[in-house]
């Protein structure tokens, strides 16, 4: 993963004439050069880390697997959320590590969490690092130094059952490596989140992520069917069997823990039959309202494509400009894997056709939905290239009954754009649907504007506007990126004073020193 | 409901004399007769709650809304598992409250559960009193007395959501109230559990219930958008829209708390469609192994039906002397609901019945399945009858992966087997699937035995070895019934002790005094 952005850098993309005449005319973006700082003149923050307390690490882990020198300390200090990478870039990493630590058992992790515990060194799991909401921001402030716990070493396939199609895995894993190890076997988890590339499944987990096939395989948290969490109070196993009545589901409060109360080291996973083919399309609405519509009665009374996403109208017209396609209406990609044994993928994509043509909607050319299959893990790319540009590019996203969809659409849309341009940078604000259920689906936003002096803080100010918009229209404040701690300051709204004293009663019987992720998630 | 059995006494059930002879002949059973004590005679602990309180209480809800009359507290002494009818039969209510509170609001909720706590009185939450595992058991000992909050004054649909499929329903609605208030409009819960004729909604997402139709709907937890809970230290509203990922899930900490917790007083539910027809077929398969084996590939690759069982062979048999049908193989019952606007009932049923004939199963007389869907909530009435019989009937239930349920269904019918029969009452174990999942299915246990000069001791004694070989047998604890004050025991089993812990801490956060349900659920 890039230091100072997203991905392989061999992937780098530079925006074309097109897209950098556009941002001048429409955003006002004047060319730059947003360079980042070479990785040698990142400042990092003074190490706290007691030298008696790191060889106290080593010996749990092995000296080769704790790591303090200045590369690992700057490669672990961030997230990928614009803000991380615009503070990267000028060279801060104000939340860099002390030390990396790198177990390579559930037992060493527990010893390491033991004794940063007694230590009160703070911790921050780390399984990909790829929390767009500040995941891995935590507070340094009155521990006696912070290291991160980097699952990588945790990695490969425990078991796979064949027959109950469950495989459980240690949740350092990495979610290409999971796919190639089922895919050798026939299987897949089919979780395909943006972040797909670089994710660990552990991390996927504690932040109860939803991928690109969520209509057809699910949210991650769905998948889930036991989790071994290593706790500074010891270790918890959860989950036995498809379906429980024995009191509270627990694997519920470790799912969206975001290393704030344990950090995940096994998981056992529902799994498919690798599909054989999977065919995409594209389709045309007139309006966002309509492909709503169209979208619901896919998710309420099938059949329901394996992938299913709606543009906006300003998302369309500009994924037409950077396509070189004709704009106008909205598009809705519809993806269908044809499933070994079970009905083929022409049939199911026929049977789709049928229900969104009924809808009102017109077929788009084969490459419009093939397009959007290979161009899927991009879009990182082309941030970078947009904050090299002068410009700020960020997402932000919520879910609410389909009732609500529009009007929610409607207000966040308003928040973005009232709040950028009363800092006299009116932004492009688009938005798409990407996961749906009966009773509702998410909304993505992503803003793209002027870079105004202070970059960081402008998107602070309409973040919180947009979030207050959330709030008050009855969304939740995510719906797959988690709280971390960018949304923290809205979680009682989400869940009540009396849920935040519950999160932080779980917390003080799990953690009690407080040494997980402080200032992450719980308020 | 029947204060000493289940349901309408005017439903009761005759054994038929060829099922009196098999009683006999298999079981040792000698003709009895086992009529209930009258209701006046039923010996009442004596009540322990200050007049002061009980004022008090009134206030808060209503003089008329608290009773004290000795029918009201034998009426809320206990649940209606085998143990507590056998107990009340012969005049034992050792756990009959001392009044019987009636809010009704959540307010008035709220208000009683603060006086409950200042003056230390015990309070045990009542949803229809439908437990069969000691779920209304809750200790008196260190209380000034105990008192039951009836939530059948908290009734009707607040709200429905035609376009998003949810409905908003007060907590203490009773299924059979639901299903007609949504019936009315168009709509389903779907939720059919053997206990639909007498529980409320709030018992459902209490005790995590699942309906016979969970196949087709889900399990009642799947069900839950949002809750409003009133505990001892305020209320709690959980829930925002379809799914999200801010934080743990705090419903699914109060899915499962049987009480323990706070009070449900209100939830929105997702709903469906009214099915406008429904066929059920009845399939006969040659062995259990067999008809696992095909229920596995539906639940796997579909298609599902609405409803899916499978009987074995004992259970099949006794079926067959019950309906006066051939005996022989593994009956299977498929449902199929057919929605309006989705594809018709009829080729969802061919395609079942093709899916089955493929697995290998031979299909049975029409009115097979029809005779199981007339019959679906009348088990217990079976039950009262047997006990006047001088049998003891019984169920118990589990759920595992597919790969281990031949293996655990043994098992556990051994440890039934090995156990009554040491106490010289050798039992009919019988055993179904009714609950199916893509990764494992339930298992449901009915044992029927000679009754034992102690039958209540009698059957603790196989309850224990039962749920000793699920536990070893890698099943959970319970898939439906809940843990009640039954299976506490061996909930650190099931969760592990720090699993205990956390639960512990939550407990004492939103219930410091203590007196929600004390003894049942948390160990």
């Amino acid at each position: 993963m890039l230091w100072s952005g997203w991905g392989d850098p061999g992937k780098a993309v530079t925006l074309p004439p097109a897209v950098l005449t556009l941002l001048e005319q429409a955003l006002g973006v004047q060319p730059a050069d947003g360079t980042p700082v070479p990785i040698a003149q990142v400042r990092l923050p003074e190490s706290e880390l007691d030298p008696a307390v790191a060889t106290e690490l080593a010996m749990f882990v092995g000296p080769p697997n704790l790591h303090t020198h200045h590369d690992a300390r700057v490669k672990h200090a961030a997230g990928r959320s614009t803000a991380d990478l615009l503070r990267l870039r000028s060279g801060d990493a104000p939340d860099a590590p002390d030390a990396v630590v790198l177990p390579g058992t559930h037992n060493e992790v527990v010893g390491v969490l033991g004794a940063c515990a007694r230590r009160h060194v703070a911790v921050v799991p780390f399984a990909g690092g790829t929390s767009v909401v500040g995941g891995l921001a935590a507070r340094r402030e009155g521990f006696g130094g912070l290291v991160t716990l980097d699952v990588r070493r945790l990695t490969g396939l425990v078991s796979l059952d064949t027959e109950s199609l469950t495989a459980t895995f240690r949740a350092g894993t990495l979610a290409v490596e999971a796919e190639e190890l089922l895919g050798a076997k026939g299987f897949t988890l089919g979780h395909f989140p943006q972040s797909y590339e670089y994710a660990r499944l552990g991390g996927f987990a504690a932040t109860r992520s939803a991928g690109q096939a969520s209509a057809g395989y699910g949210r991650f948290d769905e998948m889930v069917l036991a989790l071994t969490v290593a706790t500074p109070e010891g270790t918890l196993e959860l989950g036995r069997g498809p379906a429980s009545a024995a009191g509270p589901d627990l694997r519920q409060l470790v799912l969206g823990s975001e290393g704030a109360f344990g950090v995940i080291t096994e998981l056992t996973l529902r799994v498919h039959p690798a599909p054989q083919k999977s065919v995409y399309q594209g389709w045309r609405f007139g309006s966002f309202a309509e492909g709503a519509t169209a979208l619901r009665e896919l998710a309420q009374r099938g059949p329901l494509p394996t992938v299913l996403r709606l543009s906006d109208e300003a998302e369309t017209g500009v994924d037409a400009v950077l396509h070189g396609r004709e704009a106008g209406g909205c598009l809705v990609i519809a993806g269908y894997d044809g499933v070994p044994g079970g009905t083929g993928v022409d049939a199911l994509a026929a049977a789709g056709a049928d229900a969104l043509a009924a809808a009102g909607g017109a077929c788009l050319d084969d490459a419009v939905g093939e397009t959007w299959a290979e161009g899927r893990f991009d879009a990182p790319y082309l941030r970078d290239a947009l904050l090299g540009a002068g410009a700020i590019a960020e997402t932000c996203e919520t879910a609410t009954n389909w009732s609500n969809l529009v009007a929610l659409k409607e207000s966040v849309t308003a928040a973005l754009v009232s709040s950028l341009s009363a800092q006299d940078t009116p932004p492009l604000v688009m938005c798409h649907v990407s996961h749906v259920y009966p009773t509702g689906a998410s909304l993505y936003f992503t803003v793209v504007a002027k870079a105004a002096d202070d970059p960081v803080a402008q998107w602070a100010v309409a973040k919180t506007a947009a979030t207050d918009a959330i709030v008050a229209g009855g969304g939740t404040i995510t719906h797959h990126h988690g709280v971390g701690a960018e949304h923290r300051p809205w979680l009682e709204r989400e869940i009540g004073p009396l849920g935040v004293e519950v999160l932080r009663a779980v917390k003080a019987r799990l953690d009690p020193a407080g040494i997980l992720n402080p200032g992450v998630l719980v308020p």
